[in-house]
C-alpha cells in the first residue's frame, strides 16, 4: 500500500472480505516520507491488524529511474506517449510482491492485494495482466506445497475514472492519499502521477479532495 | 553469490563466457558476516567488474525460518526427509532474483546466474526447475520491451558430488567458500548445509579444503 489512490481503493475492496495486514515500502522514492504518512493514515482507517514498513535502500544504488535517482529529472506528463516513462523503477513490483509473499506465507494469509492498473496506466511493464499471471505461477512454484497464496488485482482493467468512482462508492478515504512524484507538501499537478489522477477525477466529474499547486485540465485525446 | 559452494561453481561457469557483476544479500541469516567475507573473496577471485551488497533487514521481521529467527533451533540434518526443512526462508530466492533483475536491467546485462540445485537439494520449493521457468516468464512480462534477461541455473540438475567435481575441473576456489548454517569460525559438520556438502565431497572421492568441527560419514541410503 503505497499511500496512493489506487492502493487506497484496493484496500477498500479487500477490507470488505478480509482482515488486512498492510505492507509499505520505502525505496528512496522522492516523496518517501509523505507517502509513509499516507500509508499509516490509510492503515489506521482500515484497521489493519498488522503493518510492516520495509526499507529497500538498494534501489538508489541500482538507479535507472527518475523516481529514485535525483540526478534524473521528473518530466512533465505526456499521457499520449507510448513509451515507458523515466519514472519506471526497473522490475519494482516484483520486489514488493516477493516481500508480500514471504510475509503472507508466515502469516498464513491467502490473498495479496495490489492496486496495479493496466489499461489506463503510465505504461509500466509490471502493471500488465500477464505479469500478474506469471507472478501467481511463480508463487505457486516457489512456496511450500501447503501454501496457497493468490495475488489479486481488482483494479487492473478499470479506467482511472472508474477507480475514483469505485473509491467514492466504497467511502475510501481518498483525502488521506498521496500521488505526486515531485513535491511533499502540495501536489505539483503536472507530473505523470498527478496528471493521471487529475484526469481521472475530471472524467468522473468529481472533485479531488487534496490540494494542488496547479490544476490543469487534462482532456483525453 | 552467497559465498557457498554452489554459487562459487556457478560463478566459475559464468566467468568462462561473461564479465561478472556480483550480487550478495545479507538478510539476517545466522552466518551473515562469514558469508559476506567469502563473497568478497570470490568476487576478488573472479575479477567482478562491479559488486553490490544489499541489506534485507525485513527478513528478520518476517521470520518463519530458523535461518533468520534465532528463537528457532537449526536442526541437525535429516537427508532422508521429504519435508521442507525449517531453514527454508519463505520465497527467498524471488527477492534475490528481483534485485538481480532490476540491476541487470540498468546494467544492460543479459544473464543472471544462480546456483540453485534441485535434485540433490534440501527440498526448498524455490529450487525447482519450474520455479525458474516461472521467473523467466515474470522477467519477460515485467521489464521493458527491449530488455532480454534470462536466469541461468547451470547446476540445477546436477548431483552435489558432480558440482564438487565440476568445481575442481574449473579450478573454482572452493577453499574460499562457506556453507555452514550454524557457526562462523569452523563449520559444524552436522547442519543440513554441512551435511549436503560433506556427502558431496565424500561421494566425489575428494577432500573438502575447509575445516570442520566434526566430519561425519554421510552414506546415502
Amino acid at each position: 500500500m503505497s499511500g496512493g489512490m489506487d492502493s487506497c481503493v484496493t484496500a477498500a475492496i479487500a477490507a470488505r472480505d478480509y482482515d488486512i495486514a498492510a505492507l509499505h515500502a520505502s525505496y528512496g522514492q522522492r516523496t518517501e516520507a509523505r507517502e509513509l504518512r499516507s500509508f499509516h493514515a490509510l492503515a489506521d482507517y482500515f484497521g489493519a491488524f498488522d503493518r510492516m514498513v520495509v526499507q529497500l535502500d538498494y534501489f538508489s544504488k541500482i538507479g535507472g529511474s527518475s523516481l529514485t535517482d535525483t540526478a534524473l529529472p521528473v518530466h512533465d506528463a505526456d499521457l499520449a506517449s507510448k513509451t515507458v516513462p523515466n519514472t519506471y523503477v526497473p522490475f519494482r513490483n516484483a520486489h514488493f510482491l516477493s516481500i508480500a509473499t514471504s510475509w503472507a506465507e508466515v502469516l498464513g494469509a491467502s490473498r495479496i492485494f495490489i492496486g496495479a492498473v493496466y489499461e489506463d496506466s503510465s505504461g509500466y511493464p509490471d502493471c500488465r495482466p500477464e505479469y500478474y499471471d506469471a507472478m501467481n505461477a511463480l508463487i505457486h512454484a516457489g512456496t511450500r506445497p501447503e501454501t496457497h497464496i493468490t495475488v489479486e488485482t481488482p483494479l487492473i482493467y478499470l479506467k482511472k475514472s472508474d477507480i475514483v468512482q469505485r473509491g467514492v462508492e466504497l467511502h475510501a478515504p481518498l483525502d488521506r492519499t498521496w500521488s505526486c512524484y515531485r513535491e511533499t507538501d502540495v501536489a505539483c499537478g503536472v507530473c505523470d502521477s498527478c496528471a493521471l489522477r487529475l484526469r481521472a477525477f475530471q472524467e468522473a466529474g468529481l472533485d479531488d479532495p487534496i490540494a494542488y499547486a496547479v490544476r490543469p485540465e487534462y482532456v483525453r485525446v
